[in-house]
């Protein structure tokens, strides 16, 4: 899966056509507009040649660009002109949708030729989410050890460290001197290396992981010495089946630049470096927000109305639940809200400032569980914390809202029962916010999904319910 | 600024002592409580030797993630036994708070002669929080270059690329050899070069920048090669003024494991790395949670009662005003309210589900926009998905909605109502949710943190108003 052409390292690395690149985003970072014009036409025109001078030089994540700012048919038309100087790498730079459009489109044979040419943790976003049709049709054009490579890598279970990693790393004997290996290399292959690399795996004769070598020793270390002698006995390495989350999370912990990947033989079989975990970080943090805003994690610009509307109805349905759940508590008190059209008018106001406040509290938690900041060691500091702040932010706008409420309807006992329910409220809110994404978290339910719909309900429910409760008390309206 | 100890590259990569970290953690990942026992006992005896083999070996991240967990005075006391054998590296691996508890508690003297050791952006980290006094006296501590070099450092601008850089790196001229490169490495004092770098970076003798090789290229290159023909033309760097959220997109975008940094005259002035730019990637995803939460992006765990309920009054108080209008809009319909007071249970229902439904749109629009799926190129047809996908599930809700409300109070005219009002005040809230974000974008003001208010108050008015509104009309209650 190693790369032929000697300048595929500069562009991996995004070091080449910087230039073009430069000019390539106008100042918002959208692509310009003259370029993409430029582009259109010459692929109405069907005009190969100069598709291939605009495109042809454009780094993988600015061709990826490009496709996807393109209208669907004009992609395909874009990959058809450009033939063999279509870099396939360009794929693995969008969203999923458009690129299995794009693949639809294509003819498998097309495909085969594109992903040979890959980095094996490419070429398996590419083949991935392709039918088992035509997953095995690509296999079969390959050469055979890409074949194996890839098959074995799509046997390996999703989200886990072995669709990740890639699989072309440099390994050496621990008894090889500094400059034995460095003559190797050399003289190696170009397509017997990887595209880039940073450092050497020392295996024994089993492929076992010894140790590993960053280029820099290597370089700096003299001709002579063995080896051993430099390595970094590297006991930091993952389980090809390790989830990918936690892959990234000791990328973040230990500031790694990459990974030695291992079977359950302790046998090196791929090597997970920094980009890949990047675009874990970024997809988790992603699916975090989502989550919160509820949101399936899987959902892109370019999903469909029908499916979009599908996967939020689930979210939505959940609140309507709640929702019903609290006006249940408003319809409990229907004789004080006849009595007293004014508790109609401003129950709302409880519930959704206890809402906000609880949601502020369940934000910091969320996010302070994902990153483990908040654990076993410090909840009962956190938890006090949040009460405090809620009986704070309570009494505050409990005074607020008391006036205002007070001089609005002109009636003072109003002011007092719509600040007792409001700190009552926020005091609820801070306690739901803080507790139960922590309840979710140890039943392994992941908090930034579930936590907002058991939160809002209770800061309703406790909002209406000490509204009208107090109300019905203070004015004998029972 | 660069490590004199053989072995702190090793660790700088995180690949020493593994073992022992590998053991550190417990299965919900966080740190054993055995550990941290025995550890606190060899605190509280004084054990300097102790407290050394317990506590000397572990990697900074996890030696950080020690001292979170102790209690603030056994930190001092740690760092205090450990003398010189305490990596000053672990005070980057924490949050501001706890950096600034420690660093007051110890001796500038201390500080000094720990930060001396550090890589430059270490060093940086830890000095940039530090009052005016202590800065200088800490510099003044520092030998001259180090100081000069900081000192620089500390005068860009907060959020700059050049607060983000590492200032030590390698350089050669274009006309030397590959061989000549590897020997003037192998012969360097280890103090002059970095503890770990991944390319050397080409200059011409006014220090411009003209290109950079990255390591596994020198080695496959012959000996006699001139560096100027295998160097990569790199365009792509970064001026030391620019903002790091930008340099964390180009890190993204183009898959890089590090970036130049040059200033105004194209002088090579640093090297962004990786885990630098990861570092601000997940700060941005932590801000862009938080502030979605309504949070301030600068709270933390550690933050005191008082500083946390302050900071999230405004938001709090932001959203009471919002509150109030929407009780308004409840207000003007008192009458109707008084004669059918099943309109008071209902209304927050279709208020509540247009808010949720925003939210999903507002979520999926703040989300693009930081990453930049969505642009002027795409607005449009996002507009209208998203409208269409509120009318589906408008009138899918409004359906079911209108269903039990007709059942609950016995009345089917109340069922068509609230159905209407819900389909309105969907279709309201993915207009507001898709296009509040977008306009404040375009005002240059961060839609993760104002959107929300704008829509929900959308949500709110419509929701009562057009629920309200149409029942006084349907059931001539005006």
């Amino acid at each position: 899966m190693a790369d032929t052409e000697d300048d595929d390292q500069a562009s991996a690395s995004g070091l080449r056509d910087a230039d073009e690149s430069g000019s390539l985003y106008d100042s918002d970072g959208e692509i310009k507009s003259e370029f993409l014009d430029e582009l259109k036409a010459a692929i109405d025109s069907s005009d190969a040649s100069l598709v291939c001078a605009r495109a042809g030089s454009l780094h993988e994540a600015d061709l990826g660009a490009v496709l996807v700012a393109l209208d669907p048919d004009e992609r395909f038309r874009l990959i058809e002109l450009m033939g063999p100087e279509f870099d396939f790498a360009a794929l693995t730079e969008m969203d999923d949708n458009i690129r299995d459009e794009i693949l639809a489109e294509l003819p498998n044979r097309t495909v085969a030729e594109g992903v040979r040419d890959l980095e094996s943790d490419d070429a398996l976003t590419i083949l991935e989410d392709l039918d088992a049709e035509d997953q095995a049709e690509i296999l079969e054009a390959l050469p055979p050890v890409d074949r194996a490579q890839l098959q074995r890598s799509l046997d390996y279970p999703d989200h886990s460290a072995g669709r990740l990693m890639q699989t072309s790393f440099v390994t050496a004997p621990p008894f090889w001197t500094a400059g034995q290996a460095i003559d190797v290399m050399r003289d190696a292959e170009e397509e017997n290396l990887p595209d880039s690399f940073f450092e050497i795996f020392i295996v024994d004769p089993a492929h076992r992981l010894l140790g590993n070598i960053f280029l820099d020793t290597l370089l700096r270390a003299k001709s002579s010495t063995p080896l051993e002698d430099i390595m970094s006995v590297d006991r930091r390495r993952v389980e090809v089946t390790e989830d990918r989350q936690e892959v990234a999370l000791l990328f973040q912990r230990y500031n790694l630049v990459s990974i030695p990947v291992v079977d359950e033989g302790e046998r090196l079989v791929g090597v997970i470096t920094i980009d890949d975990a990047v675009d874990v970080i970024q997809e988790e943090a992603d699916a975090e927000v989502k989550a919160l805003g509820g949101v399936s994690e899987n959902e892109e610009l370019s999903d469909t109305v029908w499916w979009t509307a599908k996967s939020r109805f689930v979210w939505l349905f959940v609140n309507l639940i709640t929702a019903f759940i609290a006006s249940s508590v408003l319809g409990l008190f229907e004789g004080s809200l006849q009595k007293m059209v004014a508790l109609a008018v401003l129950a709302p106001i409880v519930a959704s400032q206890g809402g906000n406040a609880a949601t502020q509290t369940m934000t910091v938690a969320v996010r302070a569980l994902a990153t483990r900041e908040l654990s076993r060691l410090n909840a009962y500091r956190v938890i006090l914390r949040e009460v405090l702040v809620g009986a704070l932010n309570g009494a505050a706008f409990g005074a607020i809202t008391g006036l205002v409420a007070a001089f609005w309807f002109g009636l003072s006992g109003l002011g007092v029962v719509i600040a007792l329910a409001m700190l009552t409220n926020l005091i609820a809110g801070a306690l739901g916010g803080i507790l139960i994404p922590q309840a979710l978290d140890r039943l392994r339910i992941d908090p930034a999904v579930s936590s907002s719909a058991f939160v809002t309900t209770v800061t309703d429910v406790v909002g209406y319910g000490s509204f009208l409760g107090i109300a019905t008390l203070w004015f004998g309206l029972g």
